[in-house]
């Protein structure tokens, strides 16, 4: 893909962006600001900008008279870049480009965690939790006429190293017809215990040299939605994945309410079933994708939280939710998948990850073997951001977590205009620092249908810094813009007036809206401030930060930090995992060293339950500010206001 | 009981007795020849004896005359002894008392192994397989709100040194409800790992304290019948037991005939579901007779050769059959009793002992292990003696084991008058080495229907050192008494005269009965010297001599020493098992070391099939003989039999 640099003036800024890129998307990466209503649809024609140098497509639209058009000026939303450019934003051009530079970081998402099977391959660690041995035996006589079993042992231990191997009795059943039926040439499928002095269980016997087709299915159980992957054993490759609802939100959207309708009547099998439909469903998608048969299938690894474990696994959730918030166990034996109702061969293993309490479950220790958190010496913080979040801190020695709920400020939830991130959503905002007036992105580049938690985030951090809003979430009522407005008795900013969105009303974000993203923000900051504490650690020691969650590739790492949603560190410390809860079952199914290590792991998980901690309340009161009341936790924020605050007086 | 002691005249030997005891078969007992042809049932009138002193009841009949009985004497088969007693043999009291002492050793028959707990408990090794621990546990708070299986994993560490814990899902499932219903004071089955670093898996979860009901059932599968005990886990004792014909008989009486049977259609399975009716029937009984619950035994230990081993978990037996005769596997997992239909709660265990070969199974490895063979240093010899005979050599260093085709002479098969033990069946024998008239002994004490294994050695013994039949097994054709005869083409020895017995013919034994006995005990003979030739050593170091088997309890020692079935040591060397698969499967039930051990001792046996060991044949054709080709080795019997032809001649 041919890259074409763009130079921003009056700002002077550069981004190398990739041919055919959206230039107002460009400029908001480069934290340039151009005024923008409609999302970049090219309705509101406010984002004019002059082209002087290099090649565009598209850009031209009613809104500009063709004598503009002659001058260079282009609309930016509708602008395709096809050379370097030179762009200048007109009514930036009047400010110090200082003060341009001061308002606006470059956008700065965090760097996405990939998995590295070469890594594993390299330190011998590919050894997945189920595995497939061919071996040719020698046939008996009557010199050598051990059992059949016996015959298979002993020369899966000389042939391949194969110690400790055991049998259970419906497999036994079949050695003798099919080592006959097989000339005595058969594949073995070997179950590995999680310690090394375990039993390797062999749990089918196929005739033949089956060996290259050895798949996994790794598996993200979410109370909203079930991901699955299918995994080449051999190659290490994903062949296909799939998403699909779970089947059990039509009974409820939480896992409280889940847990509340599992308690009535029949209920539990009830959830246990929709679960098992979705599974299905997304195994029957996965594998057809795959092309490869249900049968060749010999392990599927599952994450999910507390709750979806237990309702998956069939077993009464009940006191998840009532205190003091025991779930029946946190770690579950490996079963055959069959079971509890997976659709797969009888031989298919499930292993099922484990968890650390009611609240932090087997998804957020999928993230924290994912991540790699727990083979690091930096003391790290991990976050899966949503309604209910969850917190881990520190390293390779030692680690302490939490949940909290966070509201759904996050989801959009509890925000007058909020939706979850989808079209239409304003995903990201930029704020003029003397007009007042904004830049607006959606998804899908159309006009604003609502604001989205990554999008809320942004709207306020800018909010803040522009002096809109002050450190408690409240507005400055003196401005004296028509934007900034009491409606309804409710102090409110105007994002969006009507006719540039797609609903029929003016998109504002108001004080409670702010309030509630302060008070989300602030549990989860806190959150993790407690749990530092409590080893005498403070959130500046914090090296690394790795984030989970819905949205957590979207938000922007600065603005996180403007907030303090996250404590202040280079943003390239900052990795987000993705589907951390499928990277974690994806890496267990590649290797099996990681399900000892998962349980050591997770016993050395301290678990706080906020609610018990004496000194969580103070921390939080603390935490209801922008960013903090203790702004000297956050040094680049503080002095990049004290600029703004004196270049604006 | 009172006892009483009997002297015989002229031999002079004594014999102390149970009050009530018969005399004649005190008589027996002590080696002393009273003329007797009926059994016992006072018919033949030949037993007449002298009570010189003493006192007994009843011992008249139309038999005798008033004079006689005035004179004191009686009938001894019908004589109750009531005193010590001093009891004169009329027609031996010509002969020199050193010959007839020389004539018939006193019976010796095998002493009983009896199973002994206590040395269990003082060796620490009263552990079963399966126990159960009470536990209180503290219940769940905000500061400890581990998960529920956590928090009973943790206490039973604390409280009763549980380690390395497991349990799988549909214990699970029980836990949180059980917990909190019985106020989290419940009882723990737990099922041991065979070694110490396996897992300790929870079977089930009770409310309150059931440690005072835990039961095991221990059970022998044999070809012909099926026995079963409760066992009582505290107390140790064996609270019923039962036997009833295995289900299967009606498809062949044989393993051969089943296995055969087997091989047609859906017929494994017809067996696998006759062997479980009589198991469950057999359960049924005993639990009933021991009055306790179903769910309260916690573990089947089962034990049988491979034949039933394989039928009854459901595994085609067919390759036990054909060359080389290799079974599916010598060792079973642990596995859910239910799972082949065992009629007992889903917690039970069921424990199969392992095999070593197709033709020695699961119920010699028993043998072993209840006779405590592989701890002993003593060199032994044991021997399971059937129409499928088979042979361990070794001790706590090394075992060779073997089976071979004895064919059915011990079973009374092949043998004209040959029947099973039972009424009518004569087990004991004596001959007048002057007269050649007989002393008969039946079961029962009633006139004879035929000869059992036991009876068929004893006879062959005595006459062969009455110089009725040559060392060859043939008839000495020139005694010329009408007892020995040539009948059909056959020379015979009549036993009893069809007057005296419960036929419409006399009862005698055939040279073929004779042939069919010395390659019965010749096949057992030289299969023991093989194996012991194999590992450099001889008959004449063997130091005891184990018996197993249906008739072993009554097999008069020395008679089969002479025969040359056994080995020439001091009879109070052999021990007998009784129903030695029954006996190691109640051991284990008391004991979980076993499981370890007898992996081991399997992995030690060497097995031999003799028709591939080239220097057997040798040895067989070596003990056709009575008692072999080589009486070097037999120097007792060497040493009696120059007396008794000095004697006569």
């Amino acid at each position: 893909m041919t890259r074409h640099k763009i130079t921003f003036l009056p700002h002077g800024r550069e981004i190398k962006v990739d041919d055919g890129a959206n230039l107002i998307r460009a400029a908001m990466e480069a934290g340039v600001h151009v005024n923008a209503s409609c999302g970049g649809e090219g309705v509101c024609g406010k984002c004019r900008v002059i082209i002087e140098q290099g090649e565009v497509d598209n850009g031209v639209s009613e809104r500009l008279s063709p004598e503009d058009i002659a001058n260079g000026y282009r609309l930016a939303c509708l602008t395709k870049v096809r050379s370097d450019l030179v762009v200048r934003i007109p009514v930036e051009s009047d400010v110090d480009s200082s003060v341009l530079n001061l308002q606006a970081a470059p956008r700065h998402t965090a760097r996405i965690k990939t998995f590295d099977l070469n890594t594993l391959k390299e330190q011998g660690l590919f050894i997945p939790p189920v595995e497939k041995k061919y071996i040719e035996l020698p046939k008996p006589t009557a010199q050598d006429n051990i059992s059949d079993v016996s015959r298979l042992f002993y020369h899966l231990k000389i042939e391949h190293g194969e110690h400790r191997l055991a049998m259970d009795l419906s497999v036994m059943r079949t050695v003798p017809d099919i080592l006959r039926r097989a000339d005595f040439k058969v594949t073995a499928t070997i179950v590995r215990p999680v310690r090394e002095d375990g039993k390797n269980q062999i749990v089918r016997i196929e005739p033949g040299d089956t060996t290259g087709r050895d798949f996994a299915v790794a598996m993200d159980i979410g109370t909203t939605t079930i991901y699955g992957e299918v995994l080449d054993l051999n190659s290490g490759e994903v062949l296909a994945s799939y998403g699909e609802f779970n089947g059990q939100i039509s009974y409820g959207e939480d896992v409280i309410a889940r847990i509340v309708f599992s308690e009535k009547n029949n209920n539990l099998a009830v959830l246990q079933k929709k679960v098992m439909e979705t599974i299905n469903k997304v195994l029957s998608k996965i594998i057809k994708r795959a092309k490869i048969q249900k049968h060749e299938i010999t392990t599927i690894t599952l994450a999910g939280n507390a709750t979806m474990t237990q309702l998956m696994i069939g077993i009464n959730p009940r006191h998840i939710r009532l205190a003091p918030y025991v779930p029946a166990s946190n770690f579950y034996p490996p079963f055959a998948a069959s079971d509890i109702g997976i659709d797969l061969a009888d031989h298919a293993i499930a292993l099922v990850y484990p968890g650390v309490s009611s609240y932090v479950g087997g998804d957020i220790v999928a993230g924290v073997m994912g991540s790699g958190m727990y083979r690091t010496e930096k003391l790290t913080l991990f976050m899966d951001i949503g309604t209910n979040a969850e917190i881990v801190v520190g390293n390779k020695d030692w680690m302490a977590c939490t949940a909290c709920s966070a509201g759904p400020a996050f989801e959009g939830g509890g925000v007058v205009f909020g939706m979850r991130a989808g079209k239409g959503a304003i995903e990201d905002f930029s704020i003029d620092f003397t007009t007042f007036e904004p830049m607006v992105m959606t998804i899908g580049n159309v006009r604003p249908k609502g604001i989205c938690g990554s999008g809320l985030i942004t709207i306020v951090a800018r909010l803040f810094e522009a002096g809109v809003i002050d450190n408690g979430g409240k507005f400055n009522q003196n401005l004296g813009i028509d934007r900034i407005r009491e409606h309804n008795g409710v102090w409110e900013y105007v994002i969006a007036w009507q006719d540039a969105t797609q609903i029929d009303r003016d998109i504002a974000i108001t004080e409670p809206d702010i309030d509630n993203l302060i008070r989300a923000k602030g549990a989860m900051y806190s959150g993790a401030q407690t749990l530092l504490e409590e080893v005498g650690l403070t959130m500046g020691d914090i090296e690394q930060i790795i984030l989970a969650g819905g949205f957590g590739s979207y938000v922007d790492l600065e603005k996180a930090m403007t907030i303090g949603l996250l404590p202040e560190i280079d943003p390239s410390r900052v990795t987000y995992l993705g589907n951390s809860s499928l990277l974690g079952a994806k890496m267990s199914s590649f290797t099996n060293r990681l399900r000892r290590d998962v349980a050591d792991v997770v016993r050395m998980m301290t678990n706080f339950e906020l609610a018990e901690t004496p000194s969580y309340m103070g921390h939080y009161m603390g935490a209801l500010f922008l960013p903090h009341t203790d702004l000297g936790a956050f040094p680049r924020l503080k002095k990049r206001l004290e600029l703004l605050r004196k270049v604006k007086r």
